[in-house]
Order: C-alpha cells, then sequence, then structure tokens
C-alpha cells in the first residue's frame, strides 16, 4: 500500500482474502483503511469468518456488503485514496462506488496481492507437498484398479472418489481424463466415451487441499510405437525445460527450452500452449511459464512444466509435474 | 441490443456464452456487432468451439483475445455504442478498452443476459429435470449404503462418485454434509467430522448435467423430538412459500410466507438467509426469492424454495426442493 501510496484497499477476490485473512468461504470484501482490515461478510459465513479469520475484523453486513461498504466509504474514505483490484472488481462496483459522492480516488492496481501469492513460504510449500503426495497415493489407488471397458466419466468418477475419500476436498478443477483422439484435445474434460485398451489415456488431474490446489498429468499407454514416439519427445521437452530452472532464470528460458526441443522435431505447431503455470490457492496463478510474458523466476515460486504435442484425429500426450523452485535449482512435488 | 441501444455487446460471462451460443470452455469473449457474433478463442478451445458453438463465428484469436479485440474494435467499433456487462467485466478491461483511442462509448448493462436466462424454455427444462432424477437417483444409492461412522468427507465423496457414475459432468457446488452441532452451519462444507447415529445431517448438493445445475437438501435424523419439532416448522414454511407460486406473484410474497411460518414459531432470528435463488447454467441466478429484491415471477422460472432454522451450538435443519413455474402454479422438479 505504501508503494501505490494509498490509504486504503479493496479487497474482494477470494483467494487473496483466503491468503491474507485465512476466510474460505465463498463471498466477502475486504476494506483495509488506517492500519485495520474490516471483513464484510453476510450472515452465512459471520461465525466461520469470527472461528478462522486471522489480521482482520469481521463485520456482520446487513442488507449486503455493499450497502456495509459504502458505510465505511463515507465515515472513512472521503477524499482519500483507496486502491482496487483492477482484474478482479466488477465494473458495476466502481460505478457504483464512484456515484456514492465520497470523492473518493480509486486507483486501479494490479496483481498486487497476486505477486505476493507467486512466493510461497514454508507452510504453504508444506500444504502443497501434503496435497501432491495425497493426489499421488489416490492416483495409484485408482491405477491399481483401473480396466480399459469403462468410461472416461466413470474413472473419472472413480478417481475423483479416491482423492475425495483420502482426504481432499475436492477437485481443483474438471477432471481430463481423454482417451483414443481424444487426447488430442488439450482440455477434454472425461466424456461418456468408453476408454479401449489400445489407445492412449492423458489423465489430467488436480485436487484441493487445506485451499491450496495440485495439478499434473499422466498418459497411459500400452507400448504402442507412435505414442512412444512422441512420449519420448515430450519427455526430452520437459527434462530441457526442467534443467533450465532455477532463481534469476527467465520464464521464457524455460519455456524456449521446452519449445525448442518440440519444434526441432518437427512438432512445433502441435504445442499449442505456454510450458507452465503457477498453482497455489488458484490453480492458474503467477507466474505464467510462456513465451510472452517474461518473469524473473524467484526461490519459492510453485508452477507446472507440461510441454504436450496434440495429433488432431490421432492422440496427444501431455507430461505435467510441478516444481518449487529452491535456493540453487528446484525440487519436484509431483513425483 | 436494441432496447438498450447499442450497435454492439460484449459479452465474456462464460454462462451467457453457454447461453447464446453453446460454448463450454472456460475462456471466450463474444463481440456482437453489425448483427455478427464473433466467438474469440485461444488455440486450447478453437476445435471445440468449431464443433459446439451455433449462431456465431468462432476466431483463433492470437496472442490473446484482448489484442484479438482491440483489432476488432480498431476496426469495427470506432464512435460506436458497445453495451459491456458491468456486472461481470473486470475494471481493468474497461480501462484498457478506453485506452485504445477507438472513442467507442461503453454502455454499462445490468443482467441483460442473465433476464433472458431467467426463463427456461422446454429444452431447458427437460435438461433439469433429467439432472434431478439423475442426483435423486444417486442420493438414494448413496443412502442405502449410507452408515453412521464414516466422516462427513468420506460420505460427500462417495455421494459425489455415485452421481458422476450416474452420469453427471462433476459437482455444482462444494457437497455441504453437516453433521451434529455442524448442521448450524448453512454453509457447513463437509468436513473430516465422523457422523454420529444421534445426530442430524444436512446434506446440501448439486450436479451439473449438460452445463445445468440442480441443488437440493435434504435431512437425516433418527427421530430425535427436538429435531423433529425444528423440522416439522421448517417444512410447514417450505409448504406455505410453495402455495404462493404464481405467476404473477412478488417473490418477496413467496419469501414473506415462509419467513412468517418461521416468525410465528419464534425463530426468526434463526433462519438468516432468502428463502430461494434461480437456478440453471448457474447454480446462482435470477430470480432471488428473497425479502429485499422484489421481482414479478413468470411461467418458466426455475428455482429454489429452501427456509431452515439454524441453532447455534446444537442443530440447523433446511430443507431445500426446486420447482418450475407453470402457467397455473408450479411442479416440482426435486421430489
Amino acid at each position: 500500500m505504501k508503494e501505490v501510496e494509498v490509504d486504503g484497499l479493496l479487497v474482494g477476490h477470494l483467494p487473496n482474502l483466503r491468503y491474507l485473512f485465512g476466510f474460505s468461504g465463498s463471498q466477502a470484501l475486504a476494506l483495509i483503511i488506517d492500519r485495520e482490515a474490516l471483513l464484510l461478510v453476510d450472515s452465512r459465513y459471520i461465525d466461520q469468518a469470527q472461528k478462522e479469520v486471522t489480521n482482520c475484523q469481521p463485520v456482520l453486513s446487513t442488507p449486503s456488503l455493499v450497502h456495509q461498504l459504502r458505510e465505511l466509504f463515507t465515515k472513512h474514505c472521503r477524499r482519500r485514496r483507496v486502491a482496487v483490484e483492477a482484474e478482479r472488481i466488477p465494473y458495476e462496483l466502481v460505478l457504483r462506488m464512484e456515484s456514492w459522492g465520497t470523492d473518493t480516488n480509486l486507483v486501479p492496481t494490479y496483481g498486487l496481492i497476486e505477486e505476493l501469492r507467486s512466493i510461497k513460504d514454508d507452510s504453504e510449500i508444506d500444504i502443497l507437498r501434503e496435497g501432491f503426495q495425497l493426489a499421488r497415493s489416490s492416483l495409484q489407488t485408482f491405477l491399481a484398479e483401473f480396466r480399459p471397458g469403462i468410461s472416461e466419466n466413470e474413472a473419472a468418477a472413480k478417481l475423483e472418489y479416491e482423492c475425495r475419500k483420502a482426504g481432499s476436498s475436492g477437485s481443483a478443477f474438471d477432471t481430463i481424463i481423454a482417451s483414443g483422439s481424444r487426447s488430442a484435445l488439450p482440455h477434454g474434460i472425461a466424456s461418456q466415451k468408453r476408454i479401449q485398451a489400445d489407445e492412449p489415456v492423458v489423465i489430467d488431474f488436480g485436487i484441493r487441499h487445506q485451499g491450496y490446489c495440485t495439478d499434473m498429468t499422466r498418459v497411459l499407454h500400452r507400448d504402442l510405437p507412435e505414442v512412444i514416439k512422441i512420449y519420448s519427445i515430450v519427455e526430452e521437452a520437459q527434462k530441457a525445460a526442467l534443467d533450465q530452472i532455477r532463481p534469476g532464470v527467465s520464464s521464457t528460458e524455460i519455456d524456449g527450452a521446452a519449445r525448442e526441443v518440440i519444434t526441432r522435431h518437427g512438432y512445433g505447431p502441435c504445442f499449442g500452449h505456454s510450458t507452465g503455470h503457477g498453482l497455489g490457492l488458484e490453480v492458474h496463478e503467477k507466474p505464467a511459464i510462456s513465451s510472452r510474458l517474461p518473469c524473473t523466476i524467484e526461490a519459492g515460486m510453485v508452477f507446472t512444466v507440461e510441454p504436450g504435442i496434440y495429433l488432431p484425429g490421432q492422440f496427444g500426450v501431455r507430461i505435467e509435474d510441478v516444481v518449487v523452485v529452491t535456493p540453487n535449482g528446484y525440487t519436484l512435488l509431483s513425483q
């Protein structure tokens, strides 16, 4: 707040509220002003907020959060500078705040808290490590019983059940189980298609554990020569990307290393997405590991490394692992 | 668009894109201008969009959707009136569009498409009916095997598995399974707490079926006198609310009917939420059935009726069913 020279900060993005205050409900607004943080919640969440939050004062807001916010603006924010999360706040709320006649200067800010969130501390890394252990052992339980013949959808149901039973609090995103030619869809969520024995299966799934997301992709196949060939290129690309990871390197170099391998083998156009993304309280967060948005990698960052090759109408292969950056390189969270 | 006197309309809210064009991916922007609808998608979704959308032209947008949008603005939107979804569009995108020098007049609109979505047509009602049948039969399968002693979390895992196995494409929201004193939390999502035989259990769950959400709440209890007493009051309140439902009535009358019963029995302050909410492509949509936002009920509307009484530290009861409004009254979708 000092850096962006504001007196106040309005936060509504839920992962940011969870990060700052530990609030895990589905709706709230925080107004930080004069070194005090007020968390506006409705009757559904007041008990929960009083139990779980730290560093802020929960305020039961009736008849609505916005009504309460207006009162606070009138009382504390006249002619003052209040930062808003420009990428998160709906235009409507800005128009409304501008109509309150408090002459508050609303200062658009970009990824202020997301930037803080991109560097994980030890307790966050512990939670993520636990989450990945839980995801991995659930996948193993699933695979031990997996047989071709069931639908992608039922396989997803089974995998999600194993995760949930093992203690996850739910899926971090729609489970992708894409078999045969459907594996060539980078986001082919599970369908009613039955999985055949002689086709590759892409499994991309994530769980939530204490609010934090996991994300990993594995490919099942029965030694089909054409799949093995593509798989080994993707593996080589992933290794090349991993080899770049250390503090100080640019994210574009990591992406470039994977892309170079795939391009060299002649499959450049078949790798249409970026190499990775940060993850934590959200399944997509900073840093992006792409060719377009360079950022400097720092210790404590957690991100996916997931090159892929997609051959439309035939099949696709993606291998996705997650690293935490250490002072000297990286550690794998998924194994 | 004619009504709000605009030349164009920018749509980014995913349920609205699904409603208008059938797009089911996780990111896109539509620009409707000069009677043409362009759907901007990235490489992840271009194949899918080409297969599934109607009434619009998919456009592969590189390097980004916003970059493509800027080109379209420059080409088609100079000094013209373009509506934006004020409640959905992030402030950042508005600031960006205003910086493009196209002198486009961005017109904030409120719930334009959401309003259309609040009246379901027959094909939507068929999907919803199928979804509720699927949810109900999954709940029955779950209940047939349900035994106290397991954790809320494992029970949620099992219920979600049955739904998924039966063909649902996932949960519509975090499953609430709240037992004993946790049942007094209106949004007590499943925890590691073990369910005991002598305590009430609130089960509130929803599935997604062809994009549409279900939502229903049931309470399990073993004839505990104090629970039966509260349950019968909530049941009476729900019946009173249902009895009001027909085209032309105000949503506040429906809410008021439930609230009156609960208040008359002395539990008014223990019913802190509104009586219901619309559902469809989103689990919360128009109309709201509350004391604050009156709207006129019309045939084709689909909404929950879910009064509840919450006794902090003791237990809670909520009964939630979903109706579709017919020309003469209503039909239950949940049974």
